[in-house]
């Protein structure tokens, strides 16, 4: 992993974090994303109860987020008391709010493992501390995953002026620490004045694109247009698009990407297109366990979530709407796998690198 | 055309009809569409200013039935004064409802010019006659597109068991006076106890899959789930699809397809699954003065349409909510163009054909 001792000073000029722990404090602050895009919710979280329930009720998301949510939970658990019970009982209600989530398991457990053979008295302080580096690697991955996005954002730049880039779902700041994961080239080239553009996938059921990736966009002031789902192939064809950056919830062994459902048909159309198809991939979401996409099982989520859409009305207030008749059924597969030779390239904290097993063991040889 | 002297008897048992024109009446039934899926609305128009209304503010909808209610709005408009002045008052009228919509044009003058030489006591009477012959052979047309589809999909049942289609958008009885055209082989499979299972594709921006194709296969009791358009892709790579059967808007003399936006991102995922992709083409939807689909002028509709969402809110009151920040851009093209390569065949009322200019000219060389 990156050693945190040598990290140079994070500069994501964003107007909002998704997670803030001031140095010393005994607390976090958060965005309750629920109530975006229409209203900016932050709250303070500093006991652990509170913790388990901003992940369990989804105030908090993306798989980063979660897991430092988690490790700050468990710290603040620890400041009540430092026990071995305390402890235990602590871990087992973070773990339980969002069972599948692997970075919640995995970073609630580097800070258990740090702090056990720890006296009581340093158990808290210890916590806090690993919590906050849980929280500085993401950062530095995502910004190694920025700077080497990048330069394929620049290339594009020399030759065309404007970068025109499109998203699916939300892989951005919101989802992580700082940065995101594909969003982090789009904000080093903001910063560095490139002209860019952003296309906004909506991503249906839940609409992560339309609710939060356009919320950061304009946070940010980057140009930035919503589209429908379907209109993604249609946008590529008539030439609009000069590359398509997603994020990742798993990439296997061989580079098949299982991303939120939707990525597969931007991948097909960007490939039919010749248009550049890359994946952010932090090194923590490639999963050498399974052998293809074909081994990663999909998540079915509830028929309401297709059959419902949430918004505000015209006065404002939160509402739900249903669009098909009552006891309309749904099929609503939350992940679909993009097949390994669809994507051009997997954008890696080490660089950028092929979809394929044999580059994936050259670029993380450690994990094979 | 069809000999409509030949006509048998029209046998699709619909529990509804997008238009009802009783013999001898001089009014015509339609349902309001715009309460669909919530509320059945009948509406009876029994003068042209109900008809030009109805048109305008999109009661009605689909090509061929817009067509129909203009040609019945013209019979209404003889039936009060049968004289020049009003035959070309009404016609301007009903021509202006909606200017893109080639069919309402041609359906209007083939009226005008079938009513225009007879003497003004029988101007209205045979107005309404060609009226209902407009409505005879569009279901004729969309009955035999049934048949020649229904051979495929009697194919699949019998190598599988249940048929499960894949549709986008609204291709169905709503659009027309019955049958619908892409739906026009699963009705007929329906009737004759072959076990079909449709897979709907909500199809934003103004979900006509949730809406009305999920409606239209309730009432008939088709067993049917909607999905999300980006799942649709997802679907056919986890092999839930047989075939997928949409529509079309205009076709070209090479046989690219332009249709609903989201139809190209399903032909993509249909190819690289081995999915046949067929497009039921009546006869009237060929368009032989353009080359191919880059020919095709896009509309683009208003950014509204993708930043909010119409349904019912939980207490059944119609409510419009918007789902991105305000003051956020969309693209919004209505339609996209899928290229001849990528469809399996066009479903025409003379058979099944490959999508390319030399079997268009074979089946329809009377149109070159």
């Amino acid at each position: 992993m990156i050693d945190v001792s040598t990290l140079g000073p994070i500069l994501d000029p964003a107007p909002y974090r998704a997670l803030t722990h001031l140095p010393g404090a005994h607390w976090i602050d958060v965005i309750d994303q629920r109530a975006l895009p229409h209203e900016r919710v932050d709250v303070r979280i500093d006991n652990v109860a509170d913790a388990a329930r901003a992940i369990r009720e989804m105030w908090v998301r993306g798989a980063p987020l979660i897991g430092a949510v988690g490790a700050y939970g468990l710290a603040m658990a620890l400041d009540d008391d430092p026990g071995d019970a305390a402890l235990a009982r602590a871990f087992a209600t973070l773990d339980a709010t969002r069972p599948t989530a692997v970075n919640l398991r995995w970073a609630l457990t580097r800070v258990r493992n740090r702090v056990a053979p720890l006296p009581d008295n340093t158990r808290a302080r210890h916590a806090w501390d690993e919590a906050d580096r849980i929280a500085a690697e993401d950062i530095e991955i995502n910004r190694a995953i920025g700077e080497h996005g990048l330069v394929l954002l620049r290339d594009i730049a020399r030759r065309k002026g404007v970068v025109n880039v499109m998203t699916h779902c939300n892989a951005g700041a919101l989802a992580t620490i700082a940065f995101g994961t594909a969003t982090a080239p789009i904000f080093l080239a903001q910063a560095e004045g490139i002209a860019i553009n952003v296309l906004v996938s909506e991503t249906r059921p839940r609409l992560q694109g339309a609710n939060l990736t356009a919320w950061e966009m304009r946070e940010r002031g980057i140009p930035h247009a919503v589209f429908a789902d379907g209109a993604g192939a249609s946008l590529m064809r008539r030439g609009d698009v000069d590359i398509v950056l997603v994020g990742a919830d798993r990439v296997t062994r061989n580079g098949d990407v299982c991303n939120k459902i939707g990525t597969y048909a931007k991948a097909l159309a960007a490939h039919d297109n010749g248009v550049p198809f890359l994946v952010a991939l932090p090194s923590p979401t490639l999963d050498t366990t399974l052998a293809s996409g074909d081994d990663v099982p999909i998540e079915t989520r509830d028929d309401g979530e297709v059959l419902g859409v949430a918004g505000r009305n015209e006065r404002g207030i939160g509402e739900r709407v249903t669009i098909a008749p009552a006891g309309t059924r749904a099929i609503n597969p939350a992940f679909d796998v993009t097949p390994a030779r669809l994507v051009t390239g997997l954008i890696t904290e080490r660089g950028v690198i092929d979809a394929s097993e044999e580059a994936l063991r050259q670029a993380f040889a450690e994990r094979f």
